[in-house]
């Protein structure tokens, strides 16, 4: 089995380089709960939450690293791999969700993973996952296509097929069925990677974790000064209403999580701090709200 | 076929009764859709959805009534009876969600339905399912007592055995897996009935949709004008994002219509209006916080 301590290593300090900025940049520390899950029926292993609530900036901020172990992959992991069904795997990565507190500034996802799984006889597989994703609340073209830039420009060194593959793949996997919508503007998403061999592999999913501030942060500095009002909170809070139904309706990984009793608290960090719903919300045409469903939470090529 | 024309009949009867008088205990009218689902691939029929949103008493109380037509039963419908597998069928029903402003008052959930299906071969075979299930944010024994037995009362007359049933399967229903977490203080549950004919079984499913108002309202009238404050409202706000969770993670009815192309803004009227999410939320010991989840959110015999 190829060492995997490095790429554990290069979780852990990914996600102390990511909250460290972040926390500089809101003003208020994330804390940290370090959590051991005991050999079971199902996962072992171990993680650090971090999160910031209620911060200066952001509402609610998580981003959890998690190294488990199981004795057997389950089916959702092998559908293109019967070889390895049942196998003992491996799995580890850094996730992340940032719900702004302003309305102008969107709100964030970010992932990057690798799964190990040795069957009886043959060698270990690896593949490797990723991306991130934008969902903004009021839309900007500046900040869709600076965003959308740097995903690309993390990706050129490993093929100028990867960009435009991932970046469908994320807008197709970030779409609400029952709204016909868009999440958000989109990113980039990939899953089952190994492509470039184990090391290659592992340097493009790493070239992603690593481009992600210079994606995220230039927009949070653009938009956090932002005046607005009752009527962008409002509006905010509806759309996050969105996030949810996302993530517990359609998201694999959240709803393969809670079902396959991963640890809830840690899974659920994805939530927004607060969200509404109602019914038939009017949206009055032409305005920027009307402008974000028609302009922004489609798919369009940003670059 | 067993003309349902009379159950339709019932259906739209119920619901207006109940909207008109929680209608008139809270003092702002019902809201009228009327909606029409044409002919396509999958669902046909029609129905009325009525709410209200930020009434005086109510911060959001949905109340639908639907009938629908589609060419095939779908396999989740049909998993204990094999013989009617794809099968032409019929479904209506009424189904309501009340979230209540005041956080002493409970959020309650009311469902009554019919399906029929009529096989290529064979006579049409029809089931009824329904119940009402209490889900408080402060518990009192007293509110829980009374809605008890008022299911029991509603049930007694189609043969002892079907509360203590009907009683059990909501407890294992309404179950919030992923919290080890009961969603509120149950009520009755059943699917799949049969067992007393068209008729028997039918009296039954009425029997129960006209206990509801007996069953919420004298709970409503004792909280609705009881004092409290920012904790209070912050607890019931952080109580629906469980409500939320379960809804959208467990429920078969909501995650079967929206993954299925139902009607999405009536699938989700049982959302709260607003709801909240905090990692790992500290309770004080011995607070009435404390025991809504100790003594309430537990699987009891109230009576």
């Amino acid at each position: 089995m190829t060492d995997s301590s490095h790429v554990r290593s290069y979780l852990l300090e990914l996600q102390e380089r990511i909250i460290s900025t972040v926390a500089a940049l809101d003003g208020q520390p994330f804390v940290a709960d370090h959590w051991h899950k005991e050999p079971g029926e199902t996962l072992q292993g171990n993680g650090i939450t971090r999160i910031l609530e209620q911060g200066r900036v952001f509402e609610r901020a998580g981003c959890g690293f998690s190294h488990v172990r199981g004795p057997r992959l389950p089916p959702s992991a092998t559908q293109h791999r019967p070889e390895l069904s049942g196998a003992p795997f491996e799995a580890m990565g850094v996730s992340l969700v940032f719900h702004p507190r302003n309305p102008y500034v969107p709100t964030v996802h970010m992932n990057v993973r690798m799964i190990a799984a040795t069957p009886a006889s043959g060698p270990t597989a690896y593949w490797f996952g990723g991306g991130m994703d934008l969902t903004p609340y009021y839309g900007f073209d500046e900040d869709a296509v600076h965003f959308h830039q740097t995903c690309k420009d993390a990706l050129g060194p490993f093929g100028e097929d990867k960009y435009p593959r991932f970046k469908t793949w994320c807008d197709e996997y970030f779409y609400l069925k029952h709204r016909e919508e868009q999440r958000g503007i989109g990113g980039v998403f990939f899953d089952d990677f190994q492509e470039l061999g184990f090391e290659g592999s592992l340097a493009m999913m790493r070239s992603v974790g690593d481009a992600f501030l210079a994606a995220y942060l230039p927009i949070v500095e653009r938009r956090k000064d932002m005046a607005y009002g009752e009527r962008e909170r409002d509006f905010q809070l509806y759309r996050r209403g969105r996030y949810v139904e996302f993530n517990l309706v359609w998201d694999r990984g959240t709803h393969f999580g809670l079902q396959s009793g991963g640890r809830t608290e840690s899974i659920l960090m994805s939530m927004p701090p607060l969200a509404a719903w109602s019914y038939q919300r009017p949206v009055e045409a032409g305005s920027a709200e009307a402008r974000l469903t028609t302009e922004f939470l489609v798919r369009r090529d940003w670059l």
